[in-house]
């Protein structure tokens, strides 16, 4: 069986083990404060030319999110998010068990555009009822999105030039960052994401780490007390150097950019193919993940060779799935799904 | 000025104030312990010819259904909501606050239809992701509607045979509930509800008490421990017997019904004046709200005599508002409101 | 049967009613922004000497104090509070069911003292764990007591200079403020409290209200937003006016503290009956709850004529009980409690 | 420098990282569902001869006996824990932030005794509020304490019959379990600690896991939904393979039970070198963990070779530290310890 449903199949990339391994009866403080963690964070300021930017090392995707809004948020305060968001769709009501109420926005291929973020705004305003509900301060975007889409420099620049200007602040899950960055028709940097948000995660375990999140803080308002907020969403590891080992690994030599811009590629053969076949994707990606409309006779005939993730039942007789590569996806194993295509489709 | 904003403009009804006052020095038993709140049980439970129910008074209004809510859901479960309804829109976050998600329905005519839980249901089944989201296990309705609308008998069956047979609770706000049942057109009797739910509330503050809310529990499996539930909550007052009193004595002698009636009538004569007017409504209500939208000019030349609340700006030079009677709306601020109706659309 | 088991047996002032039906039929703003409000503020802001205080009316007094620690603590901040304290004992787990840790004290007749603080605050700098527990921020204080002691002005002061100094908040739960400031030997004035704290509430359900409670800020770094934490904790009456007219009467010509102090002076007569007994109490109290440790003969022998709270079994054939008196005491019934402990003791 | 602060200064068991090198680029199922966590499931439920028991992999150590908590405990109901447990102490509040309250039991050598539970139950019955505290639910205790203390069978035998026989759940945080059951005058297998308690825990951090802890559950009504819980909760890992390995391995062959049994007997080494100077003790303990109260001259001629963790200031001119070995304790840091408490206690 060839697993495409995700891109967390596998363990870690290589050199990280290899570097866990090398290290491993080294004696090290805890909790974030050894030189693992150190030189990743260095590491990490120096790639987006932030050095005033504070750096932290978290577990996992949700939780690290879901400890960013914590943070971010007073008890009658609310985030902004697409009704597609992971946080709003996947995670058992982790937002929501932890006080968070979440303004479900609909999505626009993924995303939350400008314009409706000002028209809710401009209604509040209007309406008048203020503190009859809860007041909005943070806007949660996601890049690149569930659904594999991107924010353009332009977007991005002008939603958060619109937050500064309403007393709103900007956050970016980026659980698949560094696919969003390397895809095909990206136009922000690195450096722009660091310059256009409040406070943004890296994504780790689905881009080649073991495990491991990376926080960034760039709004100098909200770096006090984040510690706490780690340790309180249960957030920071024991044994954090595991973390910072990680994200020394990926971020020396852009091994990051690499392996991520490696996924895409894959995964764009697949694109292409389908498209060649006529196949009807639900929206248009350029990175890894890829949500294709199958007859279910494709699945019928390949199941006990490929495995993707379903999103829905479509007409009757065709399925939306998830097909989705990753830094370890094989070339032969992408060979060998184009084959079935062209053969089957 | 007149104000027909919402129906909670004035204290209660003086009934209630005159019974307040005759038993304001005798000494009872504190937190619902005292026989005013037996009484008024009592007379609730034979209202609906369900002795077996149980019966709890409580403060106010969102509190109680959220107090109900926590008492219904484990942590990972989840209550399905209108997007339109109260507990979504106007409660600064109260059910999140505690922990509890809402999966946003959109509503149809402020209501939600069996078809749309259906659907909710068979694609949770398809996409086969259970722990990964939160558990649904209540459907949450408001009879009236947040819109003034109302389930016919057939609906409110339909949905609890549904949520039967599949482990859903049936809970139903009534926070205007005595103007849903008096409403012409209505076909469900105070009886139907209490046998087509797991529990509801009985609305106080807006239907001619000074406050309280009663809540009933008719399935068995929620009876037990919700006194720890409406204490915690922070809804058992000390002097429990206020709200006793305020139930005691709107039902007794059908008083609860008969002012409910009024206020319908007065919202009947004000919708059928604007009606023949031309005014078009945001949704057809036969309850005592109703949802004009009307031009600005009107409100400017009236701005001194008479209050609405606002809903949202329409097209520009129109306003949708909620016009609010309640069981003590007079006759002579009615016709007042006509007359400048009539003279001015 | 005479009850004496707590303040809050009656209803409220007979004041209160009567300005409660003069004014029933009145429309007015609601949520607290009606004029009786209005009105009351500013005689509370004028008794206190404060102008600058922001005051609000809430329902009820543990939910008050629940959504003060909401607005003063982010979410990895703590309470020190006295173990003996309301907030910790009696309210079903209603600021953890929030998010607050309570961070115990061991009391010392009812109170915390500053040495307390200091220890605590000096182990934790020692230990330097920080974030590895909660960060203290808010001292919470009860005058008088949950047991019926006061703080002298001296001690508040001092505890207050100190929060201060070290970035901690005090908040003053003031449920039966009126008791502790007409209690013989006190030597704190209304002023002195709201000049030696950040936040205090005045009770009024215990103090002859028929029911609402007082929410005072001092500290300008408070006020922000308070009216969302009172919509969200559920304490935003719909009907404000009803706790306004409430703290209107209280506040008008010193009415608040003539009811007080006729509970103490009830209160102190049955306490030196007792006393010239030769019975002892828990603690020596000089407001309106007194901790006696009676022979349970006592008990036996008056159990139809009346009530008190059982606190505690003392050696075998004795019980620790609380006697209440209230602004409703009668004479009479303090003389029949008088003359059978004399005739039984 | 020498770490002998706590026991998770290296990373994992040799064995471990091995492993996971050997599996690295393998696909597994995600979530738990691979077969590695099938496989380690097994190894624990015939290591405790319990084939019946659920068992779930976790991250880290708080967040596990969070996550059990919120699973054990409706939102009225509370826990019963020592003042110097790890959940009251050191998490930031992390339970509170879950909306549990911790009901404080004093320790007694870390421990809390049956006495304690049955004094506080019947002190409940004896007042009879109920429903005006939380309801207490859950026994949680710590096997070894975190003082290194342990619990005998007769102990935790009558406590469990004291639990059954009072609606009470029984939990084990053991975190350290290796610890406590290889200690020198243990009487408990690991048999007997699950078949006495409803839910407990296996530590793997802190006994040679690079990181992950189990979950058993016994109690065959707490099974249903605890998927829900650990993904809510934040501790479904997505490459859950990588706890799954963790456990397989230090279940093999009773790899968990030797490493931890080895460093004891280096504790037991200083410890006893320790009392022959005389040095008095926190506590007695025969795990991993030490508690001796040492001059602070010895830390001064000692800073740059050990380090200790502070517990706290004692006497002015000590301080109690805890000294911790772990599985990866090597024989030479010991001597080396050894040989400058000889020459310089």
């Amino acid at each position: 069986m060839i697993y495409f449903n995700c891109d967390y199949n596998e363990g870690g990339h290589p050199k990280i083990l290899e570097r866990l391994c090398e290290t491993n009866l080294e004696q090290t403080a805890g909790y974030g404060k050894d030189d693992y963690c150190e030189k990743a964070r260095k590491l990490i300021q120096k790639a987006m030319g932030r050095e005033d930017a504070d750096v932290h090392f978290l577990v996992s995707g949700t939780p690290t999110n879901v400890a960013c809004l914590s943070h971010m948020l007073r008890r009658y305060q609310a985030v902004i998010a697409a009704d597609s968001s992971h946080i709003n769709v996947h995670e058992t009501g982790m937002p929501e068990s932890r006080g968070h109420k979440i303004l479900e926005f609909e999505n626009r291929n993924g995303k939350i555009e400008l314009a409706q973020v000002e028209e809710f705004m401009q209604a509040r305003e209007f309406e008048g009822k203020f503190e009859h509900a809860v007041m909005p301060k943070v806007v949660f975007i996601t890049f690149p999105t569930e659904t594999g889409t991107i924010y353009s420099k332009k977007e991005l620049e002008e939603l958060y030039q619109y937050c500064k200007a309403h007393e709103l602040y900007l956050y970016i899950d980026g659980a698949r960052l560094g696919y969003g960055l390397t895809a095909e028709g990206n136009d922000l940097s690195f450096q722009d994401v660091a310059n256009n948000c409040d406070m943004f995660c890296i994504g780790g375990t689905k881009c080649g780490a073991l495990l491991g999140e990376a926080v960034v803080i760039l709004n100098d308002e909200l770096k006090k007390d984040f510690r706490y907020t780690l340790k309180q969403g249960g957030q920071m590891l024991a044994k954090g150097r595991i973390l910072g080992i990680n994200f020394e690994v990926l971020f020396t030599d852009g091994l990051y950019f690499d392996i991520c811009k490696h996924a895409n590629e894959q995964a764009i053969r697949i694109r292409d193919t389908l498209k060649e076949k006529g196949i009807e994707f639900l929206v248009d990606s350029p990175t890894n993940q890829q949500f294709p409309i199958i007859p279910n006779s494709f699945f019928k005939a390949t199941k006990n060779e490929f495995a993707f993730e379903i999103i829905k039942n479509v007409a009757g007789d065709k399925t939306a799935v998830r097909i989705c590569t990753s830094w370890a996806t094989k070339d032969e194993n992408v060979d060998a799904l184009i084959k079935r295509i062209e053969e089957l489709l």
